[in-house]
C-alpha cells in the first residue's frame, strides 16, 4: 500500500486500522473502501460509537471487567454470591461466562497471563489486586477496610480459575494457587477433556490424556 | 453478545463494527477489547483518521477512483496517456494496478459489476459515465464539451477491461463491448490462464481450458 495513488487521509486511516489485531494492509484498505461506499452518516455513527466507548467505558474498580460505572453490573449486583470468585484472563471471558449463565459469584479479570517463557508478569496483570481482594475477605469483618470495596461481604471459600487450557493458563493457575496457599480457599480449574461433539479419533494426545485421567462414572 | 453484562456504549460500538465486511459479533467485541486496552489517545487517533476520510475523501469526478481532490492523482497527471482506458470494478483495483505499474493510461471505476443473475445493473454502476467519456473523446475536439472534463485530450483507441475472471466480470466485459461497438475502440481483457507459480495438476478445468486456448509461442 505504498502506492502514490493513495490519498493522504486514506493512508492515515489504513495505518490506524492496521494497528488492530488481525487487520493487514489489504483488509484495512477493504474496510476503508467499504466505509467510503456508505453514507457519511453511517461513518459518523461509527466515529460517535468509538467516542462514546472512549469517554464512558473503563474498568470496574473491584474486578477489572469493562464497565461504564465505577462498579460493573456483576459487582454492583447485591444478589451475587460473594464467597466464590472466578478468575479470567480477559474482559471478553466474563461475557462468555455470563452468556452461559450458571455462575452466581464474582469475577476477577487478570488482563493477561503469567508466561513461564517471559518470566514474571508485568505490573499490568492484576495479580496483586486479586490477592488483596481474597485476603481482605478473610480479615475481620468488623474492621472496615478502606482499600477494598464493601461489596465483598463473605469470606471467599472457592476460587475457580477459568484461564485457557494453555501453558500460560496452567502456569497462571499454579502461580495463583501458590500465592494464596495460606488462605482457606479451595482452588479449582475448569474441566479439561473432549469438547462437546469432539470425536475421539481427532483429539490430540494431551486432550485425550486429560479426558482419560478425568473420567467420571455415569 | 446479548449479555446483559455488556455496557450500552460497548454494545453500540459492537453493533457498528459488525456492519463492516467479515466482522462478526465475536471479532467486533475482540476489536473493542483491543481498543480499550490501548491508551485513549490511540483510540482518538482512529476516530480522527475516520473523520478526515469522511470529510476529505470522495470520488474523482472523471474516473470515480477515490480522491481528495475533484480529480484524482491519475486524472490530474498531464503525463498520462489519454488514448487508452482501463476499466475496473472497485477503487482498490486501481491501487493494485498502480502498484504493479506499467499502465500509463487513465482508469474508469465502475463501482460494481453487471450480474446476469440479478438482471441489468442498478444506477450506481458507472456504465453511463464510461460511455459518455468514450464518446466524448471521439467527438469533434474543436467543440468544447461541458459534460466531460477537458482532461480527455486524445481519442480513446483501446479499452482494457480489467474486471475479475468471474461470471460477473465476463458479463460486464461483454456488456461494455456491446455498448461501444459503434466506436472505433479496440476492447481487450486481461489474460486468463495459470497463475504464476500455479501447478497444472491443481488448476481447475476452466482455467486450464483458457490457458490452453490462449497458448503463446515462446
Amino acid at each position: 500500500m505504498r502506492s502514490a495513488f493513495l490519498p493522504h487521509s486514506v493512508r492515515r486511516l489504513v495505518n490506524e486500522l492496521t494497528k488492530l489485531p488481525s487487520v493487514g494492509e489489504k483488509s484495512a484498505f477493504r474496510l476503508v473502501q467499504h466505509l467510503l461506499s456508505r453514507k457519511p452518516e453511517e461513518m459518523l455513527a461509527l466515529e460517535e460509537a468509538l467516542k462514546l466507548v472512549r469517554e464512558q467505558v473503563g474498568l470496574c474498580k473491584d474486578c477489572f471487567a469493562i464497565s461504564e460505572n465505577e462498579l460493573c453490573i456483576v459487582c454492583s449486583d447485591q444478589k451475587r454470591r460473594t464467597d466464590i470468585f472466578c478468575v479470567v484472563e480477559k474482559p471478553v471471558d466474563v461475557i462468555a461466562l455470563e452468556q452461559v449463565g450458571g455462575f452466581s459469584g464474582k469475577y476477577h479479570v487478570l488482563h493477561g497471563l503469567w508466561s513461564p517463557m517471559k518470566g514474571l508478569s508485568p505490573e499490568k496483570i492484576k495479580f496483586k489486586e486479586l490477592f488483596s481482594r481474597l485476603e481482605a475477605s478473610h480479615q475481620n469483618h468488623a474492621v472496615s477496610n478502606h482499600a477494598v470495596s464493601n461489596t465483598i461481604a463473605d469470606k471467599v471459600t472457592e476460587l475457580v480459575i477459568a484461564t485457557s487450557a494453555t501453558v500460560e493458563g496452567d502456569a497462571t493457575a499454579f502461580y495463583i494457587a501458590e500465592n494464596i496457599a495460606h488462605l482457606p480457599i479451595s482452588v479449582t480449574r475448569l474441566a479439561q477433556g473432549l469438547p462437546k461433539g469432539g470425536e475421539l479419533e481427532y483429539a490430540d494426545e494431551v486432550t485425550l490424556r486429560y479426558a482419560f485421567e478425568g473420567r467420571k462414572s455415569i
